[in-house]
């Protein structure tokens, strides 16, 4: 019989019940299941499933649609379950990233979904996706985006990571690529008569130290470019010269440049380099300028920050959906054994949505 | 019942015989039963054994005592045995490194050996190992230096591995040092939270790149030194600045340095990073100048080479015996599938050896 999740109890309450209920990623059946079920409980929102992917709608008919989307997995468990109050701290894996932010979109969907609930003034889509902390091609959100995207249509989304209760808009985008430097093998004890692919590779890493990277402001944020090296290796045997050294770059890039512009500046950068492209993600622009993100970010308070790492905003925007992070959790405390959330903070992130979404306006 | 080696064979039978005898590092234990048995049946001979190195002594009395040393290992087969003997040239693994050289020994060693053989003006210990082709923990020649140096005393010492016919004296030492560069651990979407240990490499490697490496002479041979990066590895994930890179060098010194000013070098190179001397083997003089070398040379003619690998007769300079390589075998065919010999090489060999050693003045 699957768990029952009960939606009427309190934000923090509900966080330890999610985190209760453990979901390392590959192994959300069990909470997809009792998220699901619970939605189902709530006539006034559709409920789909897609694998271990659940999305929730209320069908309104209202001007504007806007996304709550949150990942139900985790990181493996570090010996931090079950979860334990401490004071004003739920500790335990999960509760910063991001069972707190699933509470939070549960806790909204209580409301809005129940016949007696109150009423948004935004049509609003819960969405519950699996594998974001591993490899991207397992990533539920990535699936859904391919298989329904329908589902996701909407005006504005908000992506629940742990931001510390700031808004972070958009992403940078990241792009990874193989710098090759090649030479003649022959014996180490007669380096004339070979070229040393790996003594080659000193001008690609002077470059890549040398680097100035941009600071580029999109929308009032400033998103801080980098390159970095990010690997290296080379070497045949300890008495050959090699005659192939590789340097993996990772280029994160500001929103105005698209992912053919990144790899045209990376081709630039090593032009007199073998130069191969093996993995990216697009930039997301923050989409402030919005009427409803704007809102967003005067109820929540406090100015917004670029958001420098790559997240799933960057999949929102893909499909068109300008997307911002904003969650309880503390990023500095995700995937650490020590992980915990500050109770006071789920409650108000529960609060600034509710003001956000106009519930404050009492019942139907 | 071992195989039976008839040393009355000529040099090119013997090494066909030798050849078909496999003995890939490790398995040599079949070809010292057969060697130890043949040198067994010569009276004028001590032979003494320990594991699968076998070592065969004169004991004539003379003034002087010069050691033939050779192999009898090969790097594995190729789909090149049986031998083949193919207009003038004997194919197959084994024939120029270094069984050639080990049939040079044996005929040698039947001539002195014999109780109707000739005299040489010389005393003469015959000196057959195992294991050379692999690690050096392994070399058999390294075992009797350790456990039966006695067995190896002597006033100068010829190596027959490959040297095209012509002598190539002493050889350089050969160090290798890892040179780590540390840094601080980020995500690479916020790299001015950490420091790139591979970027910090980019000195290491152009220090190397620009290095202009020292010609030496020493008693008329040119070593010429070589230092290289032979292997380089960092990296933790494609999304996180790394945090240690490891530069492997190996650096090949002439014979006026010990390895101790050599690791000098190193430090001195690379001051300022952090140096790991992983392991070492000495250089060794040429010894020409020692009228028994001198002699040697003359008999062979030609100009005598510097050697610019590390060759085992560096063992015998820790023992305080100058050793040169000579060899009928083609050095640049070493470890090839299409390995082969000059059948004419192997006989000139061994008349020149004859020469030297005045065996032509007739038997006893």
């Amino acid at each position: 019989m699957p768990t029952v999740l009960d939606l009427s109890l309190d934000a923090a309450a509900l966080t330890a019940a999610l985190v209760d209920l453990p979901s390392v990623s590959g192994d959300e059946q069990a909470l997809a299941d009792a998220v699901e079920q619970a939605l189902r409980e709530l006539p006034l929102l559709r409920v789909d499933r897609y694998g271990n992917n659940v999305v929730a709608r209320t069908r309104l008919g209202l001007a504007e649609r806007v996304v709550l989307a949150g990942h139900l997995d985790t990181v493996p468990i570090a010996e931090n379950l079950p979860s334990r109050l401490e004071g004003e701290r739920l500790y335990g894996c999960g509760t910063t990233d991001m069972k707190s932010g699933v509470a939070v979109q549960l806790k909204i969907a209580y409301e809005v979904g129940r016949a007696d609930g109150a009423s948004p003034d935004r049509d609003l889509t819960f969405v519950f996706y699996d594998c974001e902390e591993i490899e991207a091609a397992r990533n539920g959100l990535g699936h859904l985006v391919r298989e329904h995207p329908d589902w996701l249509a909407a005006d504005f989304a908000v992506l629940l990571e742990p931001t510390d209760g700031r808004i972070e808009g958009g992403c940078k985008g990241t792009m990874r690529a193989r710098i090759t430097t090649r030479g003649v093998r022959a014996h180490s004890g007669r380096d004339w008569l070979g070229v040393n692919a790996i003594h080659a590779a000193s001008a690609v890493l002077t470059r890549l130290a040398e680097y100035k990277a941009r600071e580029v402001e999109v929308e009032g944020l400033v998103y801080r470019e980098c390159l970095n090296a990010v690997g290296v290796s080379g070497g045949v045997a300890g008495n050959v010269i090699p005659d192939e050294c590789v340097v993996t770059v990772n280029y994160r890039f500001a929103p105005d440049l698209t992912e053919e512009q990144a790899a045209e500046h990376i081709r630039a950068v090593f032009a007199d380099f073998e130069v191969e492209i093996t993995d990216s993600a697009p930039a997301a622009a923050p989409g402030l300028s919005l009427p409803s993100a704007a809102e967003f970010a005067r109820v929540v308070g406090g100015a917004p920050e670029a958001k420098q790492g790559w997240t799933d905003v960057a999949r929102f925007a893909g499909l068109g959906v300008p997307a911002v992070n904003y969650g309880p959790g503390d990023s500095r405390l995700a995937h650490t054994r020590g992980e915990f959330v500050e109770v006071a903070r789920i409650a108000q992130a529960v609060e600034r949505m509710r003001a956000w979404l106009g519930l404050d306006a009492g019942s139907r």
